[in-house]
């Protein structure tokens, strides 16, 4: 005979669910204290919230199942509400519980009392239940793992009343049926290989599961044949790259590059992706990137197999004995002097392990990151899929526990560290290999470009300072040994690689505090000129087409 | 001719709207634009929301009047949820600005999409409107101040489409008047004198408003004349105590100890504070604090005018010239040897200047600070009126900026203090006159106590690690030195009392990690030895009677 809680865990276990990110209180202590009857289940502690959410979306993306959290009544949602947000944009299944007041303690609008499930719907719009009797408990986290897992993988939110967590008289339930995704239907398959056959410009945009090995290798054999460009979603969930693993363009953030680069076709063929959009409005700009006379298709759906979508499509092809075009190998060569964003990628390029998952939440730092890395060791990457910044950090957290025996690297803007910095407190407490780097650059430089691409053109000395965190300055290599994580301060590249050699050799937590001038330069630039500049970071396609448009 | 963010700026300086404690992104660029257009309003910014929102809290409890908050999108308000949680609970007066997309952005679902009234309605059920047209920007914002600052204060969220605040063609809207609330009924008034004279055990239970000066002057002469028993709400909001003021007893937080403190009377009368019931349920123990056969009247309800219904009370009972007890000064001497809570407390108490604020976020480290400080120096009391951990920080930052002529003393739990540490970065920019206290030891402490009461007996290593955040310990001196403020780590009472000295001499930003062993005891306390160890924490007839209770 167990309680609510005891027959939650053993469900939980039973159904592969082996990892607990955690910010408990009171109302969940009989969860915690039923961690000890489970020995399939690990529990680890965050200091905040956001960090226990955003290192089980970080899992989930490498894992390839959800992690569950646990949250401490509508607050402790809250706290974790904008990784659950990333989570939900990159549709990645995770399971929350979060605790609550007893049943009958409820009416009485005691401090803690909040509507939590008001609060869930923004995350969790298509799963939120509160499980009203420990009888039901068990088949209720079934369910939420039903929908969590399912395609598309979703955020599901278990509320769970403390009395039903002990009371007594719970039986555990048997784990759900894996879900079956179907492959796109025939007759869209054969639509999408007829405009592939007819000579059109014609780009796949790859999203989801179509970014793994395997979706990459069909698309691939896909361009081969029939000469379509492949483009991936401007922030994907997790994408497989490296050397020897067939290459995808990722739509530009800035809008106005995206449209340059979706100009030039007639045909937009979306596998387990969303239409692009604009990231933001802005005035007098259109938000649809698609430009007119571009007609979009959908091979595969979201609810749908990519994967098998896009072998349908080969087979339709006859491109199954077509060979992809594959990254070569390369590394940019070992950068000098004065440290700088761009040098801190080259850098990365130039050391990046085998095998290791890259996380990017570097924002404007990170510009030149996808070409440093391109031709470098296969790795994973994972990106800011819902634009809610402090993603980086608890990302490396989850990534690191579903991948002991991989090296993780995070670089994060100094910006969106502090978002979530008790990160770091997890990493040194559970010993993950994870390699911090920050880019220090004392301001939230993509903001400046952003006050600018608006239109808010007047800009006086009180807005100019809500943009600027210099003042102080972040000292982030003692805020990282203040959670026991060793860490240090470089400004030059010969010391920044040396601390990322050496971060690589010895396993466990470090972090590097890259101090870096603001890479988008001075507060007077101008976004064309600023465009101008990137060129060398895009692909070279892309860079010319820009070049003759934005010539005067 | 303004555009919406430029007339909105002004309504909201012209209705005494001053400070706007902001996280902004790019949907809130043009408000921030706007800022340099009205010289009244001050932009503090913060690294992370729940900064912003606990300040915004902390701040309108000492201006007696709101600030607004800046947020961006649902992520930014999810954020700063918890802190708005606690400002809700406090019947505290916050105006969120959160900004959106365009409005014809919000249709194409991009990667910030989400819906942010659903996240809003949790802290802001009086208030939720997003603002569909430039030209009723000003008007929304005026009602929005209407419902914020009104009896009770709430918590308002404006939502601001990115286009409503670009959008030209905009004008100011004139303040709205102020509110004017009523004082309780002549009826209640009557009814509730003819208790008081009844010669019945009377307790006056004080909230909100009436535990300000006047408040208390009213209640003490009213005690004075009666009989009665003066006690205040578990977490106050604000509470003016100290030498001089009538001393008031507030509410335990355990409900073992609230209800022997409330088990004496025949009648419990609420002036603006609402029924007492536990903070959380515990299997087999009743929520309700008020003993059966315990009569509850409401003199003065939160939508009344609190010091007004009192003034009525000590009319009717012809107590205008009674002299209320008054907390005669007094102050613990210094303390000596190794550091401990307790002795924190104590120099606390010996040192505090003339009219601090002290905010108290130290959990069960706190248990005499109450007691050490009952006759210090007059100062207000701010409390985690919410019970969302985190408040502490930011409401320091919130408490200086309204009250840039007095000293801030916040004292706060280790692992409270790291919800919302970012809010130290804040007071080294703005060179607040802050001096944080952090009961560093290296545990969830009060979960220790919590695990035992909801009667999760059998606790194995894993839960126990739940509650434990001592590997890496945490090094506070390091975490603030790294936002820039100066800081310290003591562990004998002698360098504590010295760094707090140093701290009060030396205006601006310092912290004070005070390395303390949890107070508490060991892993295998039980809650009844504990309680009667807590004994000299309380005030001597609650002592009294709980050592009755407890004998065996």
């Amino acid at each position: 005979m167990a309680n609510g809680a005891q027959a939650l865990m053993k469900t939980l276990a039973d159904a592969g669910v082996e990892v607990c990110f955690s910010n408990p209180g009171t109302s969940e202590m009989h969860f915690v204290a039923a961690l000890d009857s489970e020995p399939r289940m690990r529990a680890v502690l965050a200091l905040f919230e956001g960090v226990a959410t955003g290192a089980a979306d970080g899992y989930a993306r490498m894992a390839g199942k959800p992690a569950a959290t646990l949250l401490h009544l509508g607050c402790g949602l809250g706290n974790g509400l904008a990784n659950l947000h990333n989570a939900r944009k990159g549709r990645v299944p995770v399971l929350n519980i979060v605790g609550d007041h007893a049943t009958y303690h409820m009416p009485l609008d005691a401090q803690l009392q909040s509507d939590i499930e008001t609060v869930a719907r923004n995350v969790s719009p298509g799963f939120v239940r509160t499980s009203m009797r420990t009888e039901d408990l068990s088949r209720d986290a079934v369910d939420a793992l039903v929908a969590a897992r399912g395609l598309p993988g979703q955020v599901a939110t278990l509320i769970l009343p403390a009395d039903v967590s002990w009371g007594e008289g719970a039986t555990p339930c048997a784990p759900p049926p894996p879900a079956t995704p179907t492959a796109a239907d025939a007759a869209v398959v054969e639509d999408v290989a007829g405009v592939l056959r007819s000579g059109a410009k014609v780009a796949l945009l790859l999203g989801g599961h179509a970014l793994r090995e395997a979706g990459l290798e069909a698309a691939g054999r896909i361009a081969a044949r029939t000469g379509a460009k492949l483009l991936a979603e401007v922030f994907p969930t997790r994408l497989e790259r490296g050397a020897g693993l067939p290459p995808v363009e990722r739509v530009a953030y800035l809008a106005e590059l995206a449209g340059v680069q979706l100009g030039q076709f007639e045909h937009l063929v979306l596998v387990d992706a969303k239409t692009p959009v604009s990231f933001f409005a802005y005035p007098g700009k259109a938000s649809e990137l698609v430009p007119p006379g571009c007609r979009v298709h959908t091979l595969s759906r979201h609810d749908q197999d990519a994967v098998a979508s896009l072998g349908a499509l080969v087979a339709a092809l006859g491109a199954g004995d077509a060979e992809p075009v594959r990254q070569p190998a390369s590394r940019p060569p070992r950068p000098r002097g004065k440290l700088t964003a761009a040098k801190v990628c080259k850098a990365v390029g130039h050391l990046l392990p085998d095998r290791a998952i890259v996380v990017d939440e570097a924002i404007t730092s990170g510009l030149m990151l996808g070409m440093m890395t391109a031709g470098a060791p296969r790795h994973d990457l994972i990106t800011l899929t819902g634009g809610a910044i402090g993603q980086g950090l608890p990302s490396a957290v989850g990534a690191a526990i579903a991948c002991p025996d991989r090296k993780v690297v995070a670089l994060i803007g100094d910006g969106t560290a502090m978002y979530t910095i008790q990160a770091l407190w997890t990493m040194a407490r559970e010993n993950l290999d994870v390699t911090a780097i920050v880019f220090n650059n004392a301001s939230y430089s993509v903001l400046n470009v952003e006050l600018e691409r608006v239109g808010a053109e007047r800009i006086g000395p009180k807005a100019r300072s809500q943009l600027d965190i210099g003042g102080p300055g972040l000292d982030f290599a003692r805020l990282a040994q203040g959670m026991g994580v060793h860490a240090v301060r470089t400004d030059t590249a010969e010391a920044f690689c040396h601390a990322f050699e050496y971060a690589l050799d010895a396993p466990g937590p470090h972090l590097i505090d890259a101090v870096v001038p603001e890479s988008l330069g001075g507060a007077k630039r101008r976004i064309l000129p600023w465009l101008l500049r990137s060129l060398p970071s895009l692909p070279p396609g892309l860079a010319l087409a820009l070049k003759r448009k934005l010539a005067p």
